[in-house]
Formats: C-alpha cells, structure tokens, sequence
C-alpha cells in the first residue's frame, strides 16, 4: 500500500496508526501542504478532494478521508480490532472519534486557517487564540465523556487501543503543540500516555516521520 | 427509542432520514439550540459534549454522534442497509459521508458562527460569506468525486440511498439556504432530487418536524 500524507497532518498520523497496528507494511509519499502539492494535477487526479490522505491499495484502489480508511482496514485487513466487537461499543467508540476528527479538528486546518488569515485578517495573536480554544472545547469534551463512562479501561474503551486512541493521539499532539496542557483533564493524559507508549502510536508520530523537517526530527525508535 | 434533535440540526436530519429508511419508529425530544437548551444540566446529563444529537435506545443506552449512530443503527437494525456489502465501496461512501460531515459541517454549527461574531467580531456579510465558502467548495469537492467515479449511480453510490445520500441531502439543503445554487454541480442536484423524492428523506426534512417554527413549516408529506 502506499501512503499519500505529510509529516504534520493529523488525519496521515491516523491512518499510520492503524497501518502499524495492523501490521501492514506501507510506502508513504510525502505531499507537501506548505508547498501546496495537495493542490497541484498529480495529486488532484488521485483525489479530487485535494485533502489528505489518501491510501491506493496494491490493486490501484484509491481511499480517502481517514475514518472512512480505519474502518476499511478494520474491516479487510487481518490484525488487532480497532472497534470492539458489540455494536453498542462500536457506536461509542466511533462517537469518540467522530467528536475529534469532526468537531474539532477540521476547524484548525491549514485551508480554515489560510481563510482567517486571508479572508477575516485575522491577525497571529487571534489565530493561536482560535486554535487552543478549540482545542481545549474537545479536551473537556472528551474528558467528560471518558471520566463518565464505564467502559473507559487502559485506553479509551477497554484495554485495547481502538480508533478512539488513534484520534484522541492526534487531538493531544496538536493541544500540546498549541501550548495547552492536561492538568484539567486527567483521563485524557493517562489514556493517551498509555497509548502513545505503544510502538504502533509512537513510529506514527508526526515529528517522526520521513518528511519531518530534519530541525524537527526525534528518533523514530520510541 | 427517542431523538434528541433539533428541527434545523443537520446531524439530527441525518439520523432522522436513516430511521425513517431503517422503518424504525421513534419519538423526537426538541431540544432549542437557539435557547441554549443543549447547555442545560439535563441535557448535558445524557451527552456531556452537549450536542446534537443523541439516541437513546429502548435499554437507555445512549448514543451520540450522526455518523456514529447510523453506522449502529446499520449493524444492529433490520431494514435496507445504508453502506454497501464490499469493503471497498463501504470505504467510498464512507469517504463522502466523512467529506461533508467531518469537512464542511462543522465549520458552519452555531457555535462556530458564534465564536466568529462575538470573539473575532466578524459581522453579518462576513459570517454569510464564510458559510457560503464552505458549502461552496464542499459541493465542488462532492461533485468532484462523484462526476469522476464509475460506482455514482442514481444516488450518490449506486441504486439505493446511501449514508452518503443522508450526509448529501442535509449539505444540499444548507447550501440552498445560503443562497448557492446546484448550476455547476449538475450530479449532485441529480442525485439529492432522486434521495428528497424519497418519503424517508422528505418527511426527515427540517421544515417538516413537529419543533419547526409554525412560520417555516411545510407539510410533512413530501
């Protein structure tokens, strides 16, 4: 398979996740959203949606949008679940993600932030503020959700990582990023420290990646 | 089971076209966006991310999340299936549900358009403008996908309505309020008209529930 993402992009972050969960070997090949090779012919005629990622099957199948990518591979891949197994679980487990990679994520984007600094000139102070007030929204909403409900365990439901872990990873690399902490928000932090302890969450991480800036670069051993 | 929903809510339009498809009979709880009641201890008790909508099942196993409970409603209910039986095209629909739930929505909930009027101080012509941008591109990116793809059938994947049909139809209708037109996206309009003909979306609409102000409200039968 082969992997179209970008070192930074949470939803790419996501779906090497899984990819290393399952134990799926992958090519990645970097698309450059500074550079704007998201938006370039090549790119656009893979996906028309000119977003990241993308994932082409070994038959030439194209999968986009990260979600729609976990359950796929969930579904046709052999490996670790990513979703319990009772339907109840399921739904609540794909609600965790939903909140993150529909609720929150999508709103500190490069495109949306390209829009309020371009469209709305809004200026850096007012952007950053932007950024951390959204994600600190889905912090408490997802704190609230884990700290109330039985089914929390190790991770966010059960002892097993779940497309729960994979999302709540990348909302709490970008909250951390944006200068936020999770003082407030403690069942988070255990849930996402027992998750990116994992070798599958920790080789996935953005600053670990090959197109990672070497500036930025950690070791990609865990 | 009962809907907590909304009349205008395209979250709660989704979950309410895929009960009518599925042929299950459920109640709705209004729950007034525009009067905070989502912020309201109640219902903050039965969905601590106080949004819209929550399902809450006959055991009073409570679920949230539009996509998340239409893929429950799929694996746990009988009637017509919402996703199609192969993997690969479960991961398309997926994909164009996720496109419009995860990439276009969120930015245009009132929370979001609150944030810009009250925080970034952003007035009427800008705030519309900004929702009509990202109905705008959302519907080129949909037609897009669906122009290019051999599986777009009579609806949006093949000859039976779809949980992308369900995401569509609500995206259609907020662009059509925002005064866009369907001109340049000639198989989306094809496509919504085939799902809206449909009783199941029609009755689902959100001038046609019983919490739609008397002004607005058009008769339930489509």
């Amino acid at each position: 398979m082969k992997l179209y993402s970008f070192w930074r992009s949470l939803a790419s972050f996501r779906v090497r996740i899984a990819l290393n969960l399952k134990g799926i070997p992958y090519e990645q090949v970097a698309v450059d959203i500074d550079r704007q090779q998201h938006h370039g012919d090549a790119y656009a005629a893979l996906n028309p949606q000119m977003a990241l990622p993308s994932l082409v099957l070994d038959d030439g199948t194209v999968l986009t949008q990260s979600l729609a990518i976990l359950d796929y591979l969930d579904e046709a891949c052999p490996g670790p679940a990513l979703l319990p197994e009772d339907a109840k679980g399921r739904a609540r487990v794909r609600a965790l993600a939903a909140m993150i990679a529909c609720d929150a994520h999508p709103l500190t984007t490069p495109r949306v932030q390209r829009y309020l600094t371009e469209v709305l000139h809004v200026d850096d102070a007012a952007r950053a503020a932007w950024l951390r007030h959204w994600a600190a929204e889905m912090l408490a909403a997802v704190e609230a959700q884990l700290s109330s409900h039985p089914a929390t365990g190790r991770f966010a439901h059960g002892d097993a990582p779940t497309t729960a872990d994979i999302c709540l990873a990348g909302h709490v690399t970008f909250a951390l990023n944006q200068g936020l902490d999770l003082a407030s928000t403690p069942t988070v932090k255990r849930v996402v420290e027992a998750a990116m302890a994992l070798p599958a969450f920790a080789s996935a991480h953005p600053l670990a990646q090959p197109d990672t800036p070497e500036s930025l670069r950690r070791n990609r051993a865990p």
